[in-house]
């Protein structure tokens, strides 16, 4: 790829602090700890009460900025990767940028859903080509407790809310830290899961014509299994090869946490060992856009990433999009 | 900028067949077309009945494809800016690619409210830095009929749904097409439109705390007048000393039609003549993120662009967002 200098030089994570249990959702539905725990990696998942995505994210914004000293005037520009941002308009970036006193910004709400973070990171480091931009924000984000379907047993167990997200910047450091990517879309599997369709009740309107016009998530489970095993494997190599690397090369790869049998087999594909697999799924359940930043803001704050490190990044779901970076932190 | 050898090859819309006039209206609500025309320049407005964004979309892109002859594998990414999609999951650019066949795709949604189809400029041309990426697609589109509060006469009349979109190709022609560009939020004044926020009726929901929980449109109309009236000729003004032009240099303004008043009030401070400042918000009234490809694609087809044209593009909106491209046909 072409070379920028660029560096992702802070990184933040914020979830609410309400955690349900398996347990505490066996009080409300037909469930059980042991059914999720062994069909998901899922203990715990952590929800909004009085807070929406706006709040997720500007906590981990205000993180960001008190880290690295920053002058928010001086952020160029501020991505959220999000399917379910509080309001429409104005989107969540818009939010963050009043919130922070980014004056100097322009905003705008990306979603690519599950993979929402990873399509970010390619769309940021592109803005960076622009020589006029040298510090951005990405941040991934979901409240999908509010797109839930809690008499749904099938999917209600699986979702939490949080956000996680990265400072960028150019020139920090020598080097270049994007290896190689690899994107990738199925939208004839679009609809293996929906989420969030709007009903139309205009004057003008012959009435809700979608598959879903409801707001709530539905998902073929055994159909996401399948595309995500297979495939992103296969993306995580080719991403590799245009890097020049092997997986032997990978210090961790941090996968979007959807189910922790998914990430080993996706392990075991890759001939690797699960201890490069960093999972955080027990804790926060899945989290959408928000997986893979929250778990690389965890291991960076544990020191389990070192300058040099290898790390390969993989985000899939909702679309049914997929997609893997390369970086070397 | 970085020079990127990039060209928009093709140029296509869709609007929805059914119109009403500014009379139609009057028959549902408190209004009359002398009252809406003079203030807005609005006649008419298209409107969905049974169609969706999805199908607004899909017959951009699939016109995109049909005008160029390009496989629809060559594709590399499709971008659909839109703030009203058909569904969260799967996304409007999802849908695409599963109706046009663009199966090497990857794909996402943008959103910049009105400003969509300027920021989504700025992205596409920053994925292009990637030298394995050289044919894309990016459409704005909007069915705002469906989040119109058909009871509020006055953010009701000023709406319409349509699409159009552009086709991106690096290498196509030589020269570089992006000259300059100018982009700036203003979240500070995100509260002066909203739309579509999201009731959360999870169990563990302490309840709505947002100040618009319900989906339709919020407008202060007189604050997004002056803000636009403002801004725009500002950021243009930006983007041509980016380019090294003036606005002497420019063969013409293709700005986000919200208003007709606001298009004039900028051609003034620019010290342009309004001849260089098409309209046709008088046909569709203010599609948001499709207003500026539906403008650009029936100049194009009426053969008032020509090659080596230089258009300044506009956007402004919701965020509150606003942003210019000046590019060279």
């Amino acid at each position: 790829m072409a070379l920028i200098l660029l560096k992702i030089t802070k990184t933040a994570h914020y979830t609410p602090s309400k955690v349900i249990s398996n347990d505490d959702l066996a009080q409300i539905m037909d469930t059980n700890d042991e059914w999720i725990s062994s069909r998901t990696g899922i203990k715990r998942r952590h929800v909004v009460t009085d807070e929406d995505t706006t709040d997720l994210v500007v906590n981990v914004a205000e993180d960001l900025l008190k880290q690295s000293q920053v002058d928010p005037e001086d952020i160029n520009f501020i991505v959220v990767a999000t399917a379910s941002a509080s309001e429409a308009v104005p989107t969540a970036a818009a939010c963050v940028q009043k919130a922070i006193g980014a004056k100097n910004a322009f905003v705008f709400d990306l979603n690519a859903a599950c993979s929402g973070f990873i399509y970010g990171l390619s769309v940021v480091r592109g803005l960076f080509a622009n020589p006029n931009y040298n510090k951005g924000i990405l941040i991934g984000a979901e409240v999908l407790s509010k797109y839930t379907d809690w008499e749904d047993r099938t999917t209600a167990v699986l979702f939490g809310d949080g956000a996680g997200g990265v400072l960028l910047e150019k020139n920090a450091e020598p080097g270049e830290m994007f290896l190689g990517e690899d994107l990738l879309s199925m939208g004839d599997l679009g609809d293996k899961i929906t989420m969030a369709g709007t009903q139309n009740n205009s004057p003008f309107s012959a009435g809700a014509t979608k598959d879903n016009p409801g707001k709530y998530v539905t998902m073929d489970g055994r159909a996401v299994y399948t595309f995500a095993t297979r495939n992103v494997p296969k993306s995580i190599n080719r991403a590799l090869e245009q890097a020049n690397l092997t997986a032997d090369d990978v210090d961790l790869f941090v996968l979007h946490q959807a189910n922790a049998r998914i990430v080993e087999v996706i392990a075991k594909k890759l001939h690797q060992p699960i201890e490069k697999f960093p999972m955080n799924i027990s804790e926060y359940g899945n989290t959408s856009a928000a997986s893979v930043p929250i778990l690389l803001d965890e291991l960076n704050a544990a020191g389990k990433i070192k300058p040099g490190s290898v790390i390969a990044l993989a985000g899939f779901g909702g679309g049914l999009t997929l997609g893997s970076e390369i970086i070397r932190f």
